[in-house]
């Protein structure tokens, strides 16, 4: 999961989300074909946090932040910054993600500073805190959209990259607004089985299926550079993905993912983002 | 559960709920001394519908209605009528609740028609069937108040009594709504660990722990004739308990209920209530 | 799991069932590969129950049948009709599948009425409904198999095809003799782990194990159009599917199917079947 | 649960049983006052089995007899035999109790050989081993009963007396069958929430809800001598308990052991058990 | 669980634990009879730490510390800080209590500051904030113990009150170690089904079974002043508590607790400790 | 899992174990490519343990042994013989293994004598028999590696092969040191998702992370004939394989797993063993 962390340079990466829909234990095991880029960014002399090693402070010991880095309430002097957005009220069924951020939290203590996969080390270049939760409106859905731009934009204003642990499927709308107002519309990576971009479920034009409609509508989005991959499954049309595919997006179905190695896409997948911010989006089952 | 059947008469109760806190799976356990009355309404000759018998059908087989009993889309018809409201969107903690109704409904198979400790027959002199669920909006608890109150508007218009499933405690509010409406201010038998009087919860005047607040302010409880029993735990302030004390509610901490029979306190209760309409409100852990 | 619809034609599928082994909790995932085949019936001009569109119904709304399709008594009227038969007492160690109708019922609440991947719609040219569950005998199982087999005799008397919720695995004996008794001897596509093909097993001829030697043995199959998908694991005796390679089945086992694409396997297997009625059996982990 | 030991000499008790319902994981805790009896027999200076203790064999290790007694092939040279029925073919709802045998061993290795409530020491004046479980036949619950009749038969014609792990309720029956046979018509302390006499049930006269009316009817019960307690809820008729009273047994509701102390009661029982032989039978939820 | 903070003054309260035995998942209530002491120590115009009111922090947002209070690396200013020593090795059977501070925290987002029972307020005068867990070795349990000595002592150098969360039962030991050194041999209020006072445990001294039989070897505790309440179960000999009472500990088994109040037993219990220091040690199941 | 069995004869194996990380209950599916070698040994017309078919016993019936095969104290007369090693005092993060041979052997009713995929018929050329447990020190680790020891050197005197079920992975290191002592350096083909190589953790040179450097340190393993499969994560240095690669061992990274047979990397393993004594271990998920 920390995998990525060389890459995310400030020309490369926007933001990064790592939602949860249903399962509240995860297993925080990263796809490291999608992620393996060599590092951009010297290190320039001055001292990153580690997450304690396992040799020395027990795994069972300790406040439960993320990856038992630092806590510090703000994001200043930060190159990214692990924050908790823990709503799941977005939910149309199983709800529970709000828990997820303290629970990716709690099953955190087992991971360690490097990738022997992909050999990645974001921790030797990149200054990287946990800054606690978004504190939502757990009785107000818009509200707490609200509440959650307001707190990105904070944390975006410092020049950090957020890296969201959710929280329902829905955060991604109000981060992204505050993602634009900074880099202007990004591009998406958006790993999931569902498309995400519903016009209005039940009245309502907010919630865990609707947020790409609504970034495409507020032009957070640079279309052209938005892929989504894996989706599957049951749909309310003949052609789920149409929508989707009329903005530009690529769509790659999870039938095209079975029974080979993902490399060659995650090639073409670069080379669509291109130079420009991206904002990642993965599904943890 | 469904031993006050016989005492639901129209001059006597108005509605009842059972709400869940965040325990999925029911133990559906009744406090028989709450409700060991006598019966007051005749037979008049029609045929009732009854949970059919685990004697001649397999009690996993059938659609999870409650109790097994027939499924009809109104209220036309009942005396009482058993009506889901899935919800738990106005949770501040652990949610889940809004699968209580279809939980309910499934472990309902093991009711049977009789209760051998309070010789409660309800099926003998009421007819009940279950009406489904209120259609809540999953991603706005204000709107899913106004529709829960509409579609309890449209059974009190049938004269039927509502036996609800909930749900988070939130639901107290908008179907007192519809109660007062019909019967004017109700009183209250409250059976919980809190008391539900918060007036804002995270800028919110609306959610599980201000239904009875929201309920005393618009005059839907005759407030002498409200109890509240078996309160405890921490709050938030030196007496939590003194704004239910000052607008006339007893109070009946849970410390009061311990070691002891409780017929005395329900002999008091049933005094308290006299013979106008109530709402009974019952915690099920 | 839906997908199939369009072909379940009267002259190409006699019957179908999902059994349960031992999980309670399922994953409907459908295996779309073994499905994707082309309409052949037509739409003529009469409307179709179709799944509540989660856009305008809650899904944690309303009462559980399969899918939220109507409920109704008997298959009259119906192309095809989900039923379940819940029994596990023809399980030879973890029980539970008794309630694998209830609870596939309830997690359907998930289900759209359109396949994305194999662009199958069946909503759009079947009428489909959930008729319930066969009123099994919980004691006795030799007369659970009667009770099953005279209820499919008058779902298949209406010339509906029943999609069976099981159970466990000896239902498929009793299914298939009433389904023998209308189409005559029919090709069979079996996925599952074992070949459920014993003679006695503790002394008894039936139980879960043995459906398909019962039916060789009365003639329900047309032994050249079998074919036994996933078979692996221990066994008995050396060879585990010598008898069913002597009736003249196709056994594919599991290391077969293994690292790719399964669409080969099922144009064969499409070939094998031909135009005759098929029953179709798929085993849910 | 070992409290009994010292009680169970041949002339007072004839088998107990010990039937789980439906949760498979056990809390063997016991009520100490049901049993609190001073001891009869005499140490006749041979050695016994003891289960070993925590102190020298760590609990995590060893075969998972009950308590960690020697296993036997049958019960020749003991006074008392665990015996294990693992069947749940015989109940409505539901089902796992098989595995109840398997489960309360794998829990008993925290039992010591000593109780400090009662003073109970089984082990040091009786000679006790598990025997193993019945062979039971899966797939037909008649011949099941027989196989239970058939090995108890041969236990009891050892002279052993037979503590019993369920297994449902079923398994009364066929025990009672053979302790009767050898003993004549016994006394029953029946601890439960069910009375476990119907008649007929799916057509059936052997399933978990009719035991005790097949004893009856057989005559294994001396029912002047059978105490039915705890028993609670719906019920299929005004008086669930009235077949039972009318057989001369006393029935003790539930409502009659709250809030109180049994030991007044347990005096009464033993008063009315006089010197005959008794079936003890304790659900544990 | 809050409710003793009044009256943790310096001359009163040494130390207080709250262990864990199996179970993962806590619930916090606290017993209030024993703690409902009147409050001693003043006020001294210095602002306290207090747990966030939920009705303006969402219960589901921020780092998890106990009761959501500031986290601190040291005791320095504190009247009583939260500590955790998250070890299961010295367990004799199921281990899992090294995750319970963790999971202590997590519940803790529940807990208010004030108390309606008791009356409790244990912000308003005492400074007391979350100084996070002992750094335990998971390999060796006698150098754990040492690490957890080592680590009391410098909570006790200034003058802090350590309220511990476990942990098994073996760290008893350890703090009283530490305990005894500053305060001298103190009292010991014990809830608990086991008295911990075996001598060799499996050719150990130190496990979860042997603490207080440690502490009476090294002169810890002020034997007069310990009592033991809810001690029950099988045993390793005909009176297991007999060495208890040889040390002059007061045993309270728990027959002599059912059915009644405590609030005499608390009387006494005071009057026992009179008011030199006490070590506070519950069981939470 | 039982299809290695007739390749383990005396020239060939030297050990195997099936150790736990964190999941109590197993799926004990093997990976039979790794396996399938042809039989060496001959029949020698001796009678050898068989498990119980499920046709003539029922699976839910019998002491739980490995497979329902006998148990025996010693290993006198056995070719290979299984022996659990129930500890978790080893682990740095979730414990739970010292449950996992109870749970193998519960779960082992499954376990059929041959197996249709790889053809092995082990219990036609092998004495086999459950032997128990370790006796181990739940309390010190450095102990309870002794007693593993000084058990397997008894063990191996016999000239019986061990298949050990763990237990945590600790238990390699004392193993190793009893199998070295009578077959000098072995071979390893080690599966699992981490080297186990590291040389003091906590300050300790025992525990689940570095039995594989104690066994090199004291000459244990023919380091060229070692292979360490499946290997993956996070880790403490830039490249966690670095030490094992200069051991001279194979390290296979997951990676090179994906997508593809392990057949012809199984060749390889096999040549690289050659023909002298190997230990296998087997991680199970």
């Amino acid at each position: 999961m920390l995998s990525f962390g060389r890459t995310l340079n400030v020309t490369r990466a926007a933001a990064a989300d790592f939602s949860l829909r249903t399962r509240p234990t995860l297993t925080l095991c990263s796809d490291r074909r999608l992620l393996r880029i060599s590092p951009r960014r010297k290190c320039s002399g001055k001292r990153y946090n580690v997450p304690p090693s396992a040799e020395f402070l027990a795994r069972v010991s300790g406040i439960a932040t993320m990856a038992k880095l630092p806590y510090q309430e703000t994001a200043d002097g930060l190159d990214a910054a692990f924050i908790g957005v823990p709503i799941d009220t977005g939910t149309s069924n199983r709800p529970g993600a709000r828990f997820g951020p303290r629970q990716i939290r709690a099953e955190s203590a087992l991971l360690r500073s490097y990738n022997s996969g992909t050999r990645a080390a974001p921790y030797e270049s990149l200054m990287v805190a946990d800054i606690g939760d978004v504190n939502v409106n757990m009785y107000d859905l818009k509200d707490t959209c609200k509440r959650i731009r307001d707190a990105y934009r904070k944390v975006l204003a410092t020049g950090c990259i957020p890296l969201t642990m959710g929280g329902d499927h829905t955060i991604a709308y109000p981060i992204l607004q505050a993602v634009a107002e900074k880099h202007g519309p990004v591009g998406l990576v958006h790993v999931d089985a569902h498309a995400d971009t519903s016009d209005v479920v039940l009245g309502e034009k907010i919630g865990h299926g609707t947020p790409f409609r609504r970034c495409v509508e507020e032009g957070l989005l640079d279309c052209r550079r938005v892929v989504q991959i894996g989706l599957r499954g049951s749909g309310y049309s003949a052609d789920s993905y149409e929508w989707s595919r009329a903005q530009g997006f690529r769509v790659v179905q999870v039938e095209e993912c079975w029974f080979k190695s993902l490399a060659p896409l995650m090639a073409e997948v670069r080379a669509q983002m291109g130079s420009g911010p991206v904002y990642l989006r993965r599904l943890q089952y």
